[in-house]
């Protein structure tokens, strides 16, 4: 992260929470590590992100429906997705500070470290054999790699290191107060098990043919080791994730289209088109047998957004193994090679996986602009954020330009006309150019003055947040100007 | 519950997963006690309730705002609001059977069991003392009644019993991996506590003036010993809550708006106003200086749906306490007693809090009827959710009469200029009356058949769901027709 880039997102934290979109969470209690509040307009903004996803994912495609299953599931569905055995980090613990580290990242450090001193032949040399490692889940190199490249403690300075073991990122709780009856249940690392135990209740009950797709929202938990980054890397936070269910063989058709179709979601915001790229997994997750990233360029480099993985018929499979449950579809579909139908077969399935809170970050630092307004008599600035204006926290804002002659109840009046279709902000206090500068802040697409005039004529002035122009219009064509500014038509197609 | 409700309300949970309203959490494993998730047309109809209830808090009120608080709070928060010390129920082990019960629940159920006898007196002079005990949280004299009652415990039959111990309610999990640094932490058993301690952060950022308001909508989750009645008491479920904070001797007047906003919130939706009732609580809380639940006749019996307390200064000042940081907020406004500002205070707080399942459960409770349809000439019936429109999952189906002659395709573009609009559904298989039948059952107000004539003249057949009467209209007058019914302007003023 340069220096500048490095203050961008500084300015972006503070201004976030400045204006009400994050805070950190209990701040009064000092915080709590890596979780964070939405705030009265980081709510309103999140909100209308999910209502874009479950829109273009749910409501336009009509083989795609939305669930919203518990956080809390049966522990087994764990195990059968291989989270109880294989959802950890590597460990090492140094025995003199008592500080725990990720293994893998004190060797990433000392890899950039020989980097930075020009030992690059090291450095490649370190970087093979710590992926190889990794790949092999080979603790004990991973240990013999600390040692060999004299890696020491940051904080107590000693290489006294203990052995890497693994720790399971799953949070867990006990339910139930029955004494014999007490369970370990964990708290979801992922929103898509959710959808899978439940693909066959939402087939059946929907009477869903393939292929066809089931969405979910919802908060999902890992207890990182290191969190970081703001939100990008949270303990708690929130998935959009759909899993669609196809015939095996046609995977390799439907990730392509996925893939495509996931990117163009996030275009048709008018993101800057070099600001998003692919990025391929060479290392394959154990389910997989193809994933994409989509990457966003975030300050600190190009970070995931949002992943689309073919899973296979892994996890299907899995929970029939574990449960004991059929998990087959039956196909009625006649196969055009046998003449025959396709019958029963556990279905591939294509992920779109999108963290919403990364999501949430992006639109923030791409909306985020501190422009320079100098003219040859003045200096002048303002901070605006540029924010697609459906997804704008308020869509517009009404000002009387004074606090008499009856202009506040007017301005009210034509509140009141807009609030049950917009959320609307209402302001009197301060001059008018200094509450254009607050609606710019939080990205209000529209300000609304109500002058003397108003009363005559009921004509309005209008000030566009990009533009910052301004024009007469009739106050009863403001319910128009705004819906056809602010219409989910504008993205949606 | 008498027979009939008992049946009712077996039909209606049978009727939720049948047509992909709820199903029980991790079905394929045999089920989670007390935890369920939305299927397809849950989701939706929980949605638009959420909608519903945010537009009519937050949209319409420029004087409250939303945020959207982390489940993971910093622990000291529980011990301020009295959770840690206080959120607890007495139990008692059997000590052959090894199980356990809530003390007051057993004596409960020998109350129950006298009055059925006819031993009223008995009834009543164990329902006293039992009050007494609750009151004075007195343990010891909770065990004497069970053994002095001689309840036995009903699984070994045996008097054996263990001391009766408090059980606290809160699910309690390990936050980070830092060995020296593992916290225990809570999940949230409210969201009001994440207002709380936003309350400073939200005013100043969004410069707000009391009275103001911050409402949420959010999971929280309590390890109820016996949880039950489907989704009326889970262990996971989601709260709609909304602080309201005022100046200190206004209280009572924003406690009694409160109480009639909410109730005329729940009459908007045509409930017919007998389901509802107000309750006062005789015993408040220690937080509490007045409290009255919105209780609705369930098929057991009237139930809360939703509590208005007048929470004090409680909370705020347990927080200052805690926390050691002022909460104070300091009002402008000249006192007219005084002639001078009201100056620093802590806010006395209104809240309104809300059981979003509960309020589920009652909307599809309230919409499900078996209705008779028979004639002389034939028996007929149909299961039909008259659901209030705006809270419908599907606003309309749309079917081609049959699949051939270019009705499907028709079918499918009159589809097309609706979607971005309004969430509906595509069906094409069966004859139409068995297709109006599966729409009846999931609350769906419009069916729109296309069908040879709407090829010449443009015209479709639109079938209303409560009457059942057909009429022929324009495709192009849809639109129209539909936003009229499920304007959220039939609701909210």
């Amino acid at each position: 992260m340069s220096k500048n880039t490095d203050e961008l997102f500084k300015n972006v934290i503070a201004h976030a929470k400045e204006y009400g979109f994050v805070f950190p969470s209990s701040e009064i209690y000092d915080g709590l590590s890596a979780v964070y509040d939405y705030g009265q307009n980081g709510a309103e903004l999140k909100n209308n992100i999910k209502a874009y996803w479950w829109k273009s994912m749910v409501q336009l495609n009509d083989n795609i429906v939305g669930i919203d299953s518990a956080i809390f599931m049966h522990p087994k569905i764990w195990e059968a997705s291989g989270h109880v055995g294989g959802f950890s980090d590597p460990m090492i613990d140094n025995k003199d500070s008592k500080k725990r580290y990720r293994a893998d990242q004190l060797l990433e450090d000392k890899i950039d470290r020989y980097d930075k001193d020009g030992k690059t032949d090291k450095a490649e040399q370190l970087q093979l054999e710590l992926d190889n490692a990794m790949k092999a889940d080979d603790l004990n190199r991973l240990r013999d790699l600390i040692i060999e490249h004299e890696i020491a403690c940051p904080v107590s300075g000693t290489r006294n290191w203990t052995e890497v073991r693994q720790f399971n990122l799953m949070f867990s709780t006990q339910m139930g107060a029955i004494a014999d009856d007490a369970d370990k249940v964990y708290l979801r690392p992922e929103t898509a098990q959710g959808i899978f135990v439940n693909y066959l209740n939402v087939q059946k009950s929907g009477r869903m043919k393939i292929p066809f797709g089931i969405a979910q929202i919802g908060k999902a938990f890992r207890n990182e080791v290191i969190a970081r980054q703001f939100i990008i890397r949270m303990r708690e936070f929130e998935q959009m994730e759909m899993q669609f269910f196809v015939r095996p063989g046609t995977q390799k058709e439907w990730f392509e289209k996925w893939k495509a179709a996931r990117l163009n979601w996030h275009l048709a915001l008018g993101t800057a088109a070099e600001k998003y790229r692919y990025h391929e997994h060479t290392k394959l997750a154990h389910y997989a047998d193809a994933a994409y990233d989509i990457e966003f360029e975030f300050p600190f480099g190009f970070k995931e957004v949002e992943g689309i993985h073919s899973r296979t018929d892994f996890d299907l499979s899995q929970h029939q193994q574990f449960s004991g449950k059929k998990m087959q579809y039956f196909d009625p579909e006649v196969d055009p090679e046998t003449g025959k139908p396709f019958g029963n077969y556990i279905p591939y399935v294509i992920e779109t996986s999108i963290g919403l809170d990364r999501m949430f970050l992006l639109t923030l630092l791409n909306a985020y602009e501190e422009e320079d307004l100098s003219t040859e008599e003045k200096q002048d600035s303002r901070t605006v954020l540029r924010l697609h204006p459906c997804l704008a926290p308020v869509k517009a804002a009404i000002f009387p330009l004074t606090k008499k002659d009856g202009l506040p109840e007017k301005a009210r009046e034509i509140m009141d006309s807009l609030k049950l279709d917009f959320n609307i902000q209402y302001e009197e206090k301060d001059a008018i150019g200094k509450r254009y500068r607050r609606q710019d802040a939080i990205g209000t697409p529209f300000c609304i003055t109500v002058d003397h005039q108003t009363l005559e004529d009921n004509t309005v002035t209008i000030r566009h947040r990009d533009t910052m122009a301004q024009e007469r219009v009739a106050a009863d064509q403001l319910n128009k100007i705004i819906g056809d500014l602010v219409s989910w038509r504008n993205v949606l197609k």
